[in-house]
């Protein structure tokens, strides 16, 4: 209930792409906005493999969320995890506070899904948060000093899974660290021995690039002496081993995890609230949302980005940062139709395009649904992109400073392998029973 | 044994000031040398509360071992965590290995002494190593969350223990981060409710000052609204409470520890090899040196920095950053010299002075054992050696844009809530038993 004396009240859960950009969309909505999230920062998630591979500091792509909040009128910042939400009773129920809303954004993201595969949640490393690349990082550098004391060679090889453009991104940043910065690092090292093995699925690399694009990739990585194997899957993982589909057992000490994406949604007061839509479409468990991005039963409930299961032209949209980032504004706009007595509009995105890199002077990017590029300018047009979206501008010159140390050094600053996160601090990668 | 045949081989345990200076310097020696660290980064511990403060981020003060090992000709890094030394044998046990060696330089540095205090090695927070420090920033920053979420006070009350340059730099830069920064990220908290208390035992502020200088700084925190307790100690720490000489009882939900100093030394094969001497000394537990810098009964082993209890005209030293400098590059010609047949020279320190900085145009100085400064120049003076001694271009260019942030936007850019690091990769602050 929107209350006449008081300013109504806007809860938006999750400081990522969707709902810092709602609330700052907001903040002339003349009303109360509340952002709660786990963390006090924002994460830049599409460059966390840099940090996990050494180019940037972890802060770099950590962004405090109260340097937002503090330029937003009425607006507060919650550190807190949620336990729950009764959308009937509008309220959210946050490490035992109760919190009452008038509207309510969504916008919690995703977690890992490891797909039912026997080892993968125990002994795989994910990349979906800033605590996974430290200890990802943790892990490479941890790696290459056991191969050092141990002469090992499993120390050497690297399994990641998933050749989305996470995976291949991670590839490409791993290989040019192996052979550029770890080559001087350790000259008591074999590093021709070193293996990384990127392991798809589908009969292509990044599925949602146009075909020639990921034919290019695919070549790029091999050139590369990466062990890409398309249509493969990994069966099971075993501390400081892996099994493929195809029989192939391998040692590895590292297995990397960026293929399943499951939407992290809060428990509910009563679970059937969430339609029970979710649950079929593609087993990523996404909130079902009109077209206008709210609860087809809580008008005063949106849900954006990676939570949302949104369709444009009936096509699940894919999950990326621009579609997060115009979810955000479109909901904001559709609280503030609300709020105005006019109606919801429907969400409609304008796919500027999408742009992945593999490495030096190797990228591919996919514009205006028609324009395909590869190679050198694509390679720019990615730094560019995201050198312009990273939140701060100390960040972006920090950014800057690395990249060009990393261009024409062959060097990566962060190599220092600092003690990995608590494992009680991190939420679980996955809840139990929550696998489709 | 020197053998004929192959080069001799000087192992160096710790990658501190002491170690690094000394790896460095023998590197002409024509021997072949050996690293040891529990880490692979040396760690630039006088910045440590500023990583704690938000000024500058982790990393900034932890150098790459390998970065300086590449660069030193027969030289190699071992990541490893020393089980035991048997020094009649000249050998090494490290994570299982075994090492041989015919010189051996001990530079472990030290560990928190919590001085017997109830409590307080489980409810206080150490500044000695970067995951402390990283840890004391989560604190700091959880802190102020919990008082936002609850109204508490206490969340707002920090003790620092010790009035030595790491308690009064520590007292100074957190009342600038509340005054400052978190003034602007928490309108919602009431920050003059805030206290900042340092509690130290002796009747003046840093007593390895002469004493104006103590006296000059005391005002300056005092002015600062820094609560000063001379005279007084802690008397036992309760989780969210702390317990003064005088009888206060004081709610607090931070304790740091910054009093106390423990020689980190590695277990013996026979354990009274340390010649029994350490156990007398101040409770330090010091590995006691010859002038030369050696073992007494083992004239091939030195041990220097922190670890090592080094007089100078019937005095001990200090401890601080110079004197492992100089005690590093003293071992090193001492090797040197025995490598060429001649007898190890006394260690001779040369005090060019010390600084400490207490907070902005606020320092005090004590030059070349007679010139006295405090204010504006003796801060300028601070800066710039820090500055200047920071290892790595990169980090000093990082350093000194923070500081200008700092100084012109009084901002401090890391203020992320990083996890804290696991405590099981720590290691134990102190080790049972070894308490004096």
């Amino acid at each position: 209930m929107v209350s006449q004396t008081k300013r109504p009240r806007i809860v938006i859960i999750g400081a990522g792409f969707a709902g810092i950009r709602a609330a700052r969309r907001l903040s002339r909505a003349g009303a109360e906005i509340v952002i709660i999230d786990r963390n006090n920062y924002h994460t830049f998630v599409p460059l966390l493999y840099q940090v996990a591979t050494g180019f940037i500091s972890p802060e770099t792509v950590a962004y405090p969320v109260r340097n937002w909040v503090r330029r937003i009128p009425h607006a507060r910042f919650l550190l807190a995890e949620i336990q729950r939400l009764d959308l009937e009773r509008q309220q959210v129920i946050a490490d035992g506070l109760s919190l009452d809303y008038d509207y309510l954004l969504l916008a919690t993201g995703s977690q890992t899904r490891f797909l039912g595969v026997p080892g993968a949640p125990e002994h795989t490393f994910a990349l979906r948060t800033l605590d996974d690349a430290i200890a990802l990082r943790h892990q490479i550098l941890w790696s290459l000093e056991q191969a050092v004391r141990t002469g090992d060679a499993r120390y050497l090889v690297f399994v990641i899974v998933g050749g989305g453009p996470t995976g291949v991104e991670l590839a490409g940043a791993l290989q040019e660290l192996l052979v550029g910065p770890f080559h001087r690092d350790y000259p008591e090292l074999d590093l021709s021995q070193a293996r990384i093995l990127l392991v798809q699925s589908g009969d292509r690399l990044l599925p949602s690039f146009p075909d020639p694009l990921g034919g290019y990739t695919l070549r790029q990585l091999r050139q590369r002496g990466i062990d890409v194997r398309l249509q493969t899957r990994v069966a099971a993982v075993q501390p400081n081993a892996v099994e493929l589909s195809d029989g192939t057992q391998l040692a590895a000490a590292t297995v990397i995890w960026t293929a399943g994406v499951l939407a992290d949604k809060p428990e509910l007061s009563r679970p059937d609230d969430w339609d029970g839509a979710a649950r079929g479409v593609a087993g990523h468990q996404k909130v079902v949302v009109e077209p206008t991005l709210q609860l087809a039963r809580y008008p005063n409930v949106y849900a954006t980005g990676d939570v949302a299961h949104v369709q444009q032209n009936g096509e699940p949209l894919f999950g990326v940062a621009p579609e997060a980032l115009q979810q955000g504004d479109a909901a904001a706009d559709n609280i503030r139709r609300q709020l105005r007595g006019q109606s919801p509009q429907p969400f409609d995105y304008f796919d500027k395009g999408r742009a992945a890199i593999i490495a030096r002077h190797a990228g591919v990017a996919y514009l205006l649904s028609k324009l395909k590029l590869s190679g050198p300018l694509a390679w720019l047009l990615w730094l560019g992109i995201h050198l312009y979206y990273l939140p701060g501008l100390a960040n972006r010159s920090a950014l800057l400073t690395s990249w060009l140390r990393d261009y024409f050094f062959r060097d990566r600053a962060y190599r220092q392998r600092l003690t990995p996160p608590s494992a009680t601090a991190n939420r679980a990668a996955v809840r139990p029973g929550s696998e489709a």
